[in-house]
């Protein structure tokens, strides 16, 4: 059960942020292929580093092709779709939002389930959360934009700490994983409606 | 049998890539020790990821010091004769080829070996293949060459798609091996050519 | 016994170059949570990469909460007070030698521990001491500074190297981790005073 919560929300995830990875690569020029590896990277990045450090080896999404084909599925839209996907380039950060808070209930999740500290659950939520975007910008040699926002890495914090709160105190982990992700993005849809 | 197969592929690989690792050293004019850095980088970075992610660890990098040495090799043979390895730098494209080759295989061979999902294998085949290149051009702050010429990968995936496909069809490991390696080479050869 | 040297030594360095982590990322304009990053990463970078080549997983960073909460004061400290830091910035540099010892002698040490070959422990002790500064540095989108000043990274080497060299003579480790951090202060203080 667990398992399948962790799975739908890390392909969720997945899928909105290889579109962030694959709009910038488009964006750079770069070619089918790099477009190709930034959506990769921006899709995988946070969970591969998560279940490094936890000790979940191989990752999940080495171990389970669905993470590749939804990666470059995305990518494949947003690059054959380019001139519509940019038009909607605000809605993505819509999206984005929603990938987010995904990556960052699953994160704090399946760290809990591999017995890590609660503080460091916390953390690995978020950097679950943040990780493929900084790759994706260190792949195109920029400073990561989430170091420079920092309401975006706390909303993710936010949203992984109601996780971890919640197994503390014992609730319902579906019930922990809907308010973390209802924290994460309530944060986020406030940050971008002030612009 | 296949252990020494994917050895002697892996170090003919590393030799190759730690030289162009420390031609772009010297080309930035990092000093001894920045060339014999990115000459391992460039050399293990690939095998090191791959190992990492299969779970292969300590990776094959770490557990045995002939990768160091070779890599250290060919970074000192770079520094000491760059006025003779620089007018070979068109060579060294075509000896690139032979270690993306090696690289691919080695790396495919080694993701099936650890009961790697094959598609997963060929895709962590281009990762031997092209990481080394990655961190390289990270390190001196670039964006990776290989995002923007994606024949490059192309071949990688190829010859790693040859050893998979190989392996599923129960060829002899060995002649999936020199298959994989020809097509991957040829792929390569024909895009030098047409420049 | 091991176990508590490697403990005092690794959070040792942590705070320290988690200082030198806030002070780029302030000069970098970063916000709070951008300096709180680049502390963390500065501070434990070197450890976790370490800890993730030598089978040590999770990592110590990572399983244990006093590395965060080290590095998180060591930024807050950084970015409150930045107007007293930056004034003291020469002396950071000397405090920078000492977390180098500290890192060089506990990363060479705990892959002793977990039966790395020589060779390749004394490598890794300087990688725990120069992979936290490489990292700050290509998060801030620049040529690691190791890369261009070879003697900082020599100095780590030869302080991991007395460890192992005390270790195959089969000296009391805590003497071996004394003679190697001194050695490693000396050369990066002859350094630090001719400029």
């Amino acid at each position: 059960m667990m398992h399948i919560l962790v799975l739908v929300l890390d392909l969720g995830g997945t899928f909105v942020f290889a579109i962030s990875g694959a709009m910038v690569a488009v964006k750079y020029r770069l070619d089918a292929f790099g477009v190709l590896v930034l959506s990769f990277a921006a899709g995988n990045a946070g969970g591969i580093t998560r279940d490094l450090l936890i000790g979940a080896i191989p990752p999940a999404a080495i171990e389970d092709w669905r993470y590749v084909v939804v990666s470059a599925l995305a990518g494949t839209i947003t690059f054959l779709w380019y001139p519509v996907t940019r038009r909607y380039s605000r809605d993505v950060l819509w999206l984005d939002a929603v990938g987010l808070a995904f990556f960052a209930v699953a994160g704090a999740e399946k760290a809990l389930v591999h017995g890590i500290h609660p503080m460091m659950a916390a953390l690995l939520g978020m950097l679950t959360g943040i990780g493929g975007g900084m790759l994706r910008d260190v792949l195109v040699s920029g400073i990561p934009t989430v170091l420079r926002t920092d309401l975006y890495a706390l909303a993710a914090l936010a949203g992984a700490g109601v996780v971890v709160g919640g197994h503390l105190l014992q609730v319902a982990p579906t019930m922990a994983a809907v308010a973390g992700g209802c924290v994460c993005l309530a944060l986020r849809f406030m940050a971008i409606r002030r612009g």
